[in-house]
């Protein structure tokens, strides 16, 4: 392997087959190239002063509200305190997973849609109910050891008591892990505070009960709410999955090699941020591109260019030391149908041959993830459970929630 | 990794996620159990006696029809003069591909189906026009590089004709290279002089014009046809994919550490044979099983066991020299819906990324081998494209074939 593939492109496979015998140079070169737009482009923090004041503290030059940084340096902070390996908590201690450093990878479900699709083919608007079900199949799957966070948008519950009803539901109908809000900092502390209370066990080094999703802007940027989100989160010791999620060919280079240069500047920027926040606070990393569709203006879920971000974006973190996200189960299939399967099964392959250690969406996603499946779901929890040599019978209830914060949670939540 | 997984195997995809740090002592384990089997117990060759006086010329005691064997004697030969690259010639030189030592793979169609299912979903039994167009298909394919061998079975050609209507189909709808007859020695030799005229380059080391599917009858037997024909195909310097293709419970140990070890064993012993009968002809060795379910009392294909197996073959064939079957696409759905699709993109993601150097089932297997679908055959074909990174659109048209050498075959094969 040469680093011709950077131009020609034209076997991106040749990388899957041979990531055995990646060349470090490679990986190097995209460190460079990330390191090349840190210094000369910057990135944007966008609406909070209070980044910007800790970028010009750590040393960094900012310009109005972009801040020009050096590669090596947020290299040197995220590995001086980022834990190598995270523990992610359950209600039940026994449902605890770690993430990183050769642990069996975390599979949960998908995350966003506000649509669902029942087994009869019927397309609903996602609902509490639709949601507490896939907690309760996400709970009884072998495979998937954490629960998520919007397996589909609750419409029938009113925007601010969301964030409050899906982290009930987790925990309600299930004692495994689960993601954590992110619909704003207030919700994000609100539902820490109550998974705290419900965990019950102290925090420490390199655990955290909460997982959240924090994305960028691509290109180069980072919104308002997840910054102060962010700040939330490290403050509290939660933890982040701070992603590049890139359109190739519209929010990002077309190329695989410029998606994944421009996606490690932003997720270099976002894990030592989490850091300079709070040393050690846990953090996974995250790279994540599908190509655009010129013709259709649509991204192409299931194309496996993808695969090929995937790749490589574990063995960036690797180097960087931190644990990495994956997606499975990604498709641009409107049913759960064939292409589905073609697609969501490769996906799932990729992000599972790849290494990661955290694998989001790898049940039920359709739809360019506007919609939830539940067959699809049902398909992909038995696929893994099979690739892990898992069984596929449901195992232990979840624990009874303790009644006492049940009610008082039930009570902040009138629905 | 340690060896512990060989009893455990609670984790199998482990392996594949760590396929990159296999540990080479778990594959000296498997290589050791191997020999302990062709030395202590041996290997079957059945109503060949030229065989077993090869054998005994080779130094191996040989009982009744059984001959017990030295793995690193065989291990020996192989490396002596089996080719690490196998050049396989296509009728058009520019369609030649080359199997081995990093090379691209080379996918073929599915292999052997009696019946076939029409996109309209009427299933019927296959015939001639059926198999034409397969091989119509698979040579606009960018996808695949070699138009395979029996996509179908010609339930309407009379047996004896089969073999060199097939060939006669593959040459005449395709200049792209092609898998040869092993109906029976004769048949076989047939085919080769047939496809040798027509490809009209003289032949060299480490290059042939067909490659033969040659199985191994698990548990450590070879049946006579597969020995007259593997003699056959090597006095012509033809190529053979000696393969150990085991039901896991049935047709050998239940575990895939134990079907690795027997498999090793047969294939090691078909290979060494094909180089005592002619030292340096094209071998490419090929080691597949999968689970079989005693319930059902049918072999569960699409189950990922077999992607570990997969994943082990590709790696002892490195350590031996010569390059390696993988098999992609195999499900047990009976149509082509999202079950094909999951299970079918999951054994093509496993037998790309195990760095298989050919993929035989790639597109169009549908229930457990016993049928072949367009509709699948064509996803499939999309499918890996994309993952080559290739056009998706219909390539050149075949170079014709010389009217004189077709009028002269056709005359043979009267239908």
């Amino acid at each position: 392997m040469t680093a011709e593939w950077i131009q020609t492109e034209h076997w991106p496979i040749a990388l899957a087959q041979t990531a055995n015998v990646v060349d470090d140079a490679q990986l190097e070169t995209i460190e460079r190239g990330a390191d090349r737009i840190l210094s000369e482009i910057g990135i944007r923090f966008e609406g909070d002063p209070e980044t910007l004041d800790l970028w010009r503290q750590a040393g960094a030059r900012v310009v109005d509200d972009r801040a020009y940084l050096d590669g090596p340096a947020l290299r040197a902070i995220i590995r001086a305190s980022a834990p190598q390996q995270v523990r992610l908590r359950g209600r039940n201690p026994a449902r605890d997973v770690v993430l990183g450093q050769g642990q069996r990878p975390v599979f949960a479900p998908v995350y966003g849609p506000p649509s669902v699709l029942l087994t009869d083919g019927r397309r609903q608007a996602g609902s509490l109910a639709h949601y507490q079900r896939f907690v309760g199949l996400a709970h009884d799957a072998a495979a998937l050891s954490c629960t998520g966070h919007m397996m589909c948008v609750l419409n029938d519950v009113p925007e601010p008591l969301r964030p409050m009803a899906m982290a009930l539901a987790n925990l309600e109908l299930s004692d495994k892990p689960l993601m954590g809000s992110i619909a704003s900092p207030a919700a994000a502390e609100e539902v820490i505070d109550m998974v705290a209370r419900a965990v019950g066990r102290p925090t420490g080094p390199g655990a955290c009960n909460l997982l959240h999703l924090i994305n960028s802007t691509p290109a180069l940027t980072y919104k308002e709410n997840a910054l102060k989100c962010m700040r939330s989160i490290a403050r509290c010791g939660e933890g982040a999955m701070v992603t590049s999620y890139m359109m190739m060919g519209a929010t990002a280079p077309v190329t695989i090699a410029g998606a994944l240069i421009q996606g490690y500047a932003e997720v270099l920027a976002g894990v030592a941020l989490m850091q300079l926040w709070s040393p050690g606070v846990p953090v996974v990393m995250g790279i994540y591109a599908v190509p655009f569709s010129m013709r259709s203006m649509l991204p192409v879920f299931g194309d496996p260019a993808a695969h090929m971000v995937q790749m490589h974006a574990v063995r960036l973190a690797r180097r960087l030391g931190v644990p990495v996200r994956g997606d499975g189960g990604v498709t641009s299939a409107k049913i759960d149908d064939a292409q589905a399967g073609y697609e969501g099964a490769s996906a799932n392959a990729a992000a599972i041959l790849s290494g990661a250690d955290f694998v989001l969406h790898s049940a039920g996603w359709l739809e360019l993830g506007r919609c939830a499946s539940f067959s699809k779901f049902a398909h992909e929890a038995r696929m893994i459970a099979a690739s892990l040599g898992l069984e596929t019978t449901p195992g232990e209830p979840p624990l009874p929630l303790d009644p006492e914060l049940q009610r008082e949670f039930r009570q902040r939540i009138p629905h």
